[in-house]
């Protein structure tokens, strides 16, 4: 049984995935495309999915009848509408982070979904289907004792002018704030944002780096070294620091080389190709999943979480090192 | 469009492949199977691919018009028969390793893909696939100068009483022939083989560990430790040393711990786990080739070098260390 | 010309330094000895310094005419005394950590060895001479461009009981508090401590691990992890993030081994081993320095500098994460 | 008590050496000099040791009556005569490899002490006194098992053109050829040498790279790359395979650094750099074991079986590959 997709957005990320259920993946294809730009959505039916119908907007293609399931990669203020369309029409989709771009946005989905009854919402967190992150995790499950402290870095070469110090948290965080909830298991309870000098290479309204502080639950200490200037390349560090002992998130793999006087190996310097392998597994695992009727993986309440928790860290980029508290509801039963 | 697979034998690795191409990879379907024990070919259809339809022989599904290309993942001694009547029929075929269990046996494939006129064959080498072994490659062929001299080891944790010194050849080794082959772009002209004193682990009619040397065309000098029972995992080791410089195969990922006194990581024990991911890439470019109606990667003609190159080891290792020739004939333009 | 050396303080690490004085360095000797318990001089002199005479005051011993310089390796307490009239004495003296007992007994010392006009103090900070800390170093000097952040690890498998929270600071933070103002070149403006849960095995009066961040009058962020109880092992880490890249301590060296499915190594689990080739290096340098009648290495300033930051951290441990200023008065020019 | 040391031949190593034993070590003193070109021997009198007498002739230096012990620092054609007078005359002396430069010069030797029924003479193999080596052999005792192989790689980065292809065996393997008879505890049987084509940097009287292989009495196979134009840097490798697992040397100590895409450490360029810190603990062991008026570490009958060793290495060069047999005589009881 195939499942029949139609793809919401048709810029870079929309065209990538069309490409991958089109030739990368088995159990899918893309029957359906939209973008508010037509063009787009007519390049990537040639170059991809020349069987696939062009919808004039995402509700119609939401409301098609040959579409089992919605990917919606399109700009982040319209992902809210297509979320919830989707939801009203029972069926799963798959949307890029941001889940909403408020926490309340992120709220009303939580709330449309328990009231559906059924998960039908994946978002597009892919650190956790991650081989290294997977190793990690169980490295950290069964091996370092319950977590304590986790060391973290977010470094990136450069950013332009118009990124802001705000999106240190929303763009570039946002994947820590997930990921780490789901390798601890566990919720945060305050945020703090700690900064050195600004690094010469930074921009006038950005401060970077800083050093964003999480406490948890459960009361387990993150420290997250974001610094988006970094210069030297784009490098993602996490070790964990238990009751018995530490572990490491793998670096990528690379050839150990002896040339000039030096040991050297390559470090990544584009964020795209860190977790590439990445976006197949998640793919595939919405496949698997909105085959059967339903959705996994990284949930509404997930995209809440991590967007009350943004807007926290925010807040805190404005204090002198004070804690800002994060507090959610209870926690849906349709998301225990 | 989907290729239309057969697949001929249906057990370990004919089921893994099968399962490969139904769940994981896009662009092929099983719509064939077939096994000397039927029992096996009916276990794969209720599994993986219900739709595939039965046949009593390999003979029958390679002429049964629906099928476009064949698997053959059968018992050796019946892949020169097979893959002689994919090419008779004109169909592209993915033969597993052994391509022939003779060199003769591989040298009339490569005969009758000659007359053919095209390349339809291609052998189960999967690392030319790995994602290290094309690191390594990019890194010789960039950055290390000339290859003159390459250190390698196989090593296995442990084999039955059952398996015998050409076995170190023909069931192991093999994989280092073919691979250095292409990664240094070279044929080899001798092949020696030296001893240190039997493994305390090793049996009564096995030679273990060995260290077996080929020497190229090109004046490259390959060293091989085969050690088969060498008790603490499976070990893939190869380091290439150039005019410029050294570069060496990547570990597998793992995670770095530090626990009890050790900074430890996990080594890997069973083979089938170490080049997983390479079955997915190479059945892949299967697909790609086999749709547009022929076949790509590892050629018969490499089947036949490396048949030939293991004739070779296996004389050598009766020798008290001497050097034995290894000719090949002409090599024919289709596989230029 | 041979040095000769008198020690106050017979215990462990004064037993130790003369066994170095007397069977590794060359340029001097040890001619005196004392401790408040005279048999630990007598089995010194035996062991180590047969001709060595036995003082029953470190005041006398400081006053003997055949005593060039000074090693004081007594109880804590008692430095910043004999310190003192080592300088009254124009003696150079070693201090081992800390200087004196209280800043303001630091303090005194500076004082006093300014008003002698000339530097006689080494204190025994011995990380500085350590041949990873020397590397790291000169990375930071010459490849990463000037630092921004450091994240640092001290780690200790265990404590007893009698190891309060603030003993986190005087004890073991301590020779962070040097290490990184040599290092950075830099002084420290403000500290804050912040705590996750207690480890299972930490104590009642001890909070562990804590997180001790520094900034520095150049603006670099420190953040050190303080995990006495961490059980693994004794660990020390540090790395530091510049304009342009990144430099890490070096591991202690050690035999990679591959057995029982692990790649592994050793990890230190006691303090004593992790640095002990920095010793013969200090007093190598003291001896240089002394022979010529002064003093190198770190000095009175820098201990004096230590106890101050050290009482801003434990002033900062009983907040709840607040910043607490670090103020100096200005440098004398002795130290310049 | 001091040890009296003469030293005969002040180049480079006679030179640092006295720096050694004047300024660095405890225990000992220089008090003789010698150099066939006196003016060698009077700067090194003026820059290290002022209060040593300068001899005319390594015999008179060797007869002096102040001088204790001898270190042989002259042109290898002069060491056997000076360690043969050294014998005579009772007095332990330390003696540059190569002991001699023929067998049978050291076989004299050997006879001469076993006449003299003690050992008086350490040969300068220093590699035994690398921590690395040293923690290597404790790894292999202790936890590989019984060694079945060796893998070893001494790269160089450039020779001059009067470097030719023995010297390869007597002066860049010779310390190979005695550390691995120690790190195993075992004796060579036989010797291979296998070439590649040779590197574009060699020269037209060098073979290089070689590949030495040699057999032990208990059954072990060594293989050693010899690369003495290998351009990128001095590195040197040592892999020992045992029953059990796997041991490596410890790479010299370097700061990891990620800078501009790579990550990267030093390699070191000069040889003398890498093991310049055995230098120090040879000698202090040369001190400790002529001051009780004896030898210990590398023998003359160590310095013998190198010797032997190397000459069938060179006779193995002009061969194809073929195996050269190693025999010792009997060891005489003196080096059990």
């Amino acid at each position: 049984m195939t499942l029949n997709i139609g793809v919401i957005g048709c810029g870079m990320i929309g065209r990538d995935h069309t490409r991958r259920l089109q030739q990368v993946l088995a159990g899918a294809q893309v029957v359906a495309l939209s973008d508010v730009n037509q063009a787009n959505a007519e390049g990537v039916q040639k170059d991809f999915a020349p069987n696939a119908r062009i919808y004039a907007t995402g509700e119609e293609l939401i409301a098609a009848p040959e579409v089992h399931a919605v990917l919606v990669t399109s700009w982040g203020a319209t992902h809210e509408p297509y979320v919830l369309a989707a939801i009203a029409a029972g069926k799963p989709v798959f949307c890029e982070k941001p889940l909403a771009t408020t926490a309340e946005g992120a709220r009303r989905i939580v709330e449309a979904e328990v009231q559906f009854g059924k998960r039908l919402v994946q978002v597009g967190f892919m650190r956790r289907y991650d081989a290294g992150y997977l190793a990690l995790k169980e490295a950290v499950d069964k091996h370092t004792g319950a977590p304590i402290l986790v060391h973290a870095a977010h470094r990136n070469p450069a950013v332009p002018e118009a990124y802001t110090t705000p999106m240190a948290i929303h763009d570039t965080m946002i994947h820590e704030i997930d990921v780490f909830r789901w390798l601890l298991n566990d919720d945060y309870v305050s945020a703090r944002v700690l900064y050195p000098r600004n690094a010469a290479r930074s921009h006038t309204k950005l401060r970077d780096p800083q050093v964003v502080v999480l406490e948890t639950a459960k009361g387990v200490l993150i420290d997250v070294e974001i610094f988006v200037n970094c210069h030297y390349g784009y490098d993602i560090q996490c070790e964990v620091v238990g009751e018995d002992g530490v572990a490491s998130l793998p670096e990528p793999m690379t050839v150990d080389m002896r040339l000039g006087a030096k040991r050297q190996s390559t470090i990544l310097t584009d964020w795209k190709d860190r977790f590439v392998a990445s976006y197949d597994v998640e793919l595939n695992d919405f496949i698997g999943a909105a085959t059967a009727g339903g959705a996994t993986g990284p949930s509404s309440w997930d995209g809440y979480a991590a967007a009350v928790t943004a807007d926290a860290c925010v807040a805190a980029q404005s204090t002198s090192g004070e804690a800002v508290a994060i507090a959610l509801p209870v926690r849906p039963a349709l998301y225990a």
